[in-house]
């Protein structure tokens, strides 16, 4: 664990936001606003430079009235202590380096980092510029890796799809219970595709629409498999297709897992809720009792249901989250606070928007 | 086939719309309107009799100003040819029998008379009180029962989840191809679950959210095993996992399936295009591409998407449909056009209302 | 009158739709090919050139699967009888003149031949490079330039604004008994800004969000004034506030009207029932009934609803249109219907898709 | 000003939600679990007794997980400090009658209070039954009744729309600037209508859909009458006109103001910024920015855009609202935060959930 920073709010933990205006950027500074042990110092864009942050987003007026600037390593590196990188991944690969090598400790928020072979890397993204540092990173998806997230100098922020999907899946996992592939069909708001101007993401073609993309090639499947293989200590592969929602926020992502033996859904209940009895953020439902993502809505939950079916010995799991929050910038401060050791849920109290 | 009535649109064939102010009698209403070989005579609603149907939806003003009435089996008998039945379940059995003791032929939107087996029926809905009547009557998939249909004086039109689903697994199943539980994970728009006035489907709920319903306990499961078990000479077992979409229209199926032994995507093509050449309303995309739901929104189509992946030894088959024209109405309408002789895509040319 | 040219199906009108995967195009084509008396001959694009429209747009796979070109001014003259031209403004413009010197009649969907007055044009567009085509433009609101539209070799087909706004007025305006400055609060659906990948009109923008936007500097109000002005034989002034709705159609324009005399609102009711008695497409409600927009959603439909407010004096008149229909493509149609003779329904019998 | 009670949480004030599962009731939940000086006593509901409030609303799950109990009067008075009452207007009458006899402090968020007149309640609800509580309750904008809502007994919390507009309009009549009528046009998300199962209120009905109702006759009319008469010293008429937004939280007002005389708009934007300096929640945008709903979803914020225009001489003032939180729940912990001496943002400080 870093030393703590903050003693009192002058001499809170001086924070940087790279790509502020960006749906995750700007989520980040919806939380961190608020977060008692933090100083907001920078904020960039690349569309805005020279502009207030609360010109272009007008709910910060007053909480965050930063002027957006241009990426400049060295001047970053002297005024901050941490960097939230919510930039496009591969031009968030050479920003992390360079800060890395600054001694600056990066949460990363883009896919740059989260695969931890460059191969993988190469075959779903492409070539990676910096292989080094992949070693370095660590996958941010605190409830599994919290120990080395407290000691980390580069996390890998989770996809927000991984997320939901090996949280719902790792108790099942690390208890090797899973039998043959496991399908994730999974279904996202539309901030998931991030502030953009593509048309097949504008208002009148994705409302009263629903449809799949990139069925089986998504590039969140193998951080997910990486993750479930690391859990069961065996190569596993996921069938993961994804869906758009006509909606902004959330993610519900239903899973179909046959399991090795028969179990009993009592026998499940208990073990989702050891497994995740000391993670605050986790809501498991009893079963047969299935989440929605309103209920999950601006906050850092993460609700998992799931109900095992006699009839076809298939059990179902079903996790919610906002793919802004525990997907994204939530996780991101959730991670923040492992590293310099204030209570994991500093700054991420608030209850979801309902209705 | 019966004797077609309709000789110019003085001798149109005279129609009863019962439940016509329920969501898929008002679809009935808006297709049959344009029909020209169709006379409206009488429709009936339970809440509004009285009022001009016209007065409770204003479109139709000038289309269909008929006075909704209650239902009257006697007099309808005497004056109309065909009855579309839009009831609620259980309600529907009673006119249903009552009509078709009368000699009219009728065609049930409601679920009493899709399952040939009381025994089903009742594990699935409650006791039936009018079990004969189940032999009489026809599944009306228009796709997969043209003859019986024609011939028929009872059809009963498929669920909206059951169209969908079946559609799209059809030609596996006819060739055997299927190997184990086929996984349906389905999403409906709201209107799937008619106009009913439950908190749960009030805007403020359903807007902004995502949710899985009935999982594995949908009453369109037994539906959907009859038909897939009819054309494999086998009992099937599907799993259904429906959700419910914060849209009006539509319902996109995704279907995962194991098959029994490697086919090639192009082979696939060749099936699924071969067994659906001479139907007007299926569209088989080419392998890799799913269709979306606006692209059926409003028309009585059903579009076909598939792909194999290699990786993890699936199929995927996407469907989608209009839940009430091809899921409802519309279906109803291709049946009537059968039952008379007509071209099927009488009254059902509309294109979908795109964007 | 133009010579009608269809006799039969073979000698249908030939029609070229320029900017046919543009909103106000593809709707066209939905119109069109249910349109008996029309064959599609022509259909452009910049994007998507050499592309089928239905590759595009799959709802018109078997409907419409013509090649997408370039416009190419000779050759569609020689091709076609018809253009609809749903092009941008100031990109219309060059095109359409060419058409017009070669003898084409032309429906314009832009803006460019709706103001009379070169001047108001260049005030609120730029300069006008065809100006002597503005005396030969007919203004394309059907129902108040019937006779005109019927001779007119190039129609400017009106503002999907302007046309709610001067339906709902004119009659007023026409008895002159209108007294200050109309105010109309008008609420638009996001198609009405066009198929544009804008980051404003993405979804994740949009939904969830009401805004107003060209508060009093829309340029659809000297459209507005330029009628009103006309019907009432004296300059007048309105103003104009647009919104933004999180729905794809649909306009409801709110319109506060002061009255120079006290008057009774079936005096009213008369007033609107005579000014319309033979407009098809043209509903008055009864008073204090108010349209809501999904009723015309999809139809050809305006639909008129007044109440008067003894209180304040006042005269709230609310007009529903679909902005893709009677506000664009719909009532091009209804203007090329007027334009060889046929009944001024044909084409355009759809009733609206409720829910 | 009441004594402070709250001396660390042990000694935070208690507090009872009556109606707590209706959409207000639930704000207020989500938003005093945050407070750090209010201790959740009791909660209430007509439909879920016996339930956990966290069982109806997961959200809560940890956060306030209390039983929902009947409406006790004695039970409560004895257990509870200050009480919000979230009921359905005629109803809460009698129970804050009740609390307010045993000498408890009441926010009442129905209509009840808001009227200082009977006979104006009279004439828009109904008789009242409590006329001389009339003369003690404070209306609750927070902005314009500071002093005496710091010393109230009973704060009658005012309607969404009232806030919305008397925000917008208030520094124009407090300088008697306003000539004639003033129009508003506001537009609302649909949780303004409450947690019901009204069709109207249906997902199907709403969505895609846009329509005005209770033109002119709406019950939010006297409150804003009355309070912009309180600030003119005459009699002030507005005519009001309610719209339905397919979104669930905000409100739009638009509201089209003739000035007595002509007024720049750099005075109108000093008028603004002056009479709102001391407000937190108080946005006053430059002139010709209009605000969003969505900048505001969430917050406690109210944002004033407004633009002069020339041309026909009207001033248009827009604010934007949630209704749910400056227009209900958090309006109400504001004027909390007031009777207790405390600042008035605590438990406030939430930024605008965006996007």
């Amino acid at each position: 664990m870093a030393k703590a920073v903050s003693v009192g709010k002058r001499a809170a933990l001086r924070v940087a936001v790279l790509g502020a205006t960006g749906y995750a950027g700007i989520e980040l500074l919806r939380l961190l606003v608020q977060h008692p042990r933090v100083q907001l110092q920078v904020v960039t864009s690349q569309q805005f430079v020279g502009k207030k942050v609360s010109e272009v987003y007008p709910s910060l007026v007053g909480k965050c009235d930063l002027v957006l600037e241009e990426i400049e390593v060295d001047r970053i590196a002297r005024q901050i202590d941490l960097v939230f990188a919510a930039l496009p991944h591969e031009t968030s690969m050479d920003v992390v380096a360079g800060l890395f090598e600054r001694g600056k400790r990066v949460i990363d928020l883009s896919a740059d980092f989260r695969l931890h072979d460059p191969k993988t890397y190469h075959r779903w993204y492409r070539e990676h510029r910096a292989p080094d540092l992949l070693r370095e990173a660590v996958y941010g998806l605190t409830e599994m890796h919290r120990k080395d997230i407290a000691k980390a100098r580069l996390v890998a922020n989770p996809g927000c799809y991984s997320t939901g999907a090996v949280l719902g899946l790792a108790p099942l996992f690390a208890e090797r219970m899973v039998h043959g592939t496991v399908l994730i069909d999974a279904k996202s708001g539309v901030t998931g595709a991030g502030r953009t101007s593509a048309v097949e993401l504008s208002f009148s073609e994705v409302n009263e629409n629903f449809k799949a993309y990139n069925v089986g090639v998504h590039r969140h499947t193998p951080e997910i498999e990486q993750e479930l293989s690391a859990f069961s200590k065996r190569p596993v592969a996921v069938f993961f297709a994804p869906h758009l929602v006509p909606m902004s926020r959330g993610i519900l992502s239903t899973m179909y897992v046959e399991l090795n033996k028969a179990v009993e859904e009592e026998t499940l209940a208990r073990l989702y809720q050891d497994f995740y009895r000391k993670d605050p953020f986790i809501r498991v439902l009893p079963p047969g009792i299935f989440p929605q993502t309103k209920e999950v809505r601006g906050s850092n939950d993460c609700a998992i249901g799931f109900r095992y079916d006699l009839r076809v010995r298939r059990l179902v799991v079903i996790t919610a989250i906002d793919n802004l929050v525990k997907g994204a910038a939530g996780q991101a401060i959730q991670n923040m606070n492992l590293m310099y050791g204030w209570p994991e849920v500093e700054g991420l109290r608030g209850t979801a928007l309902v209705p």
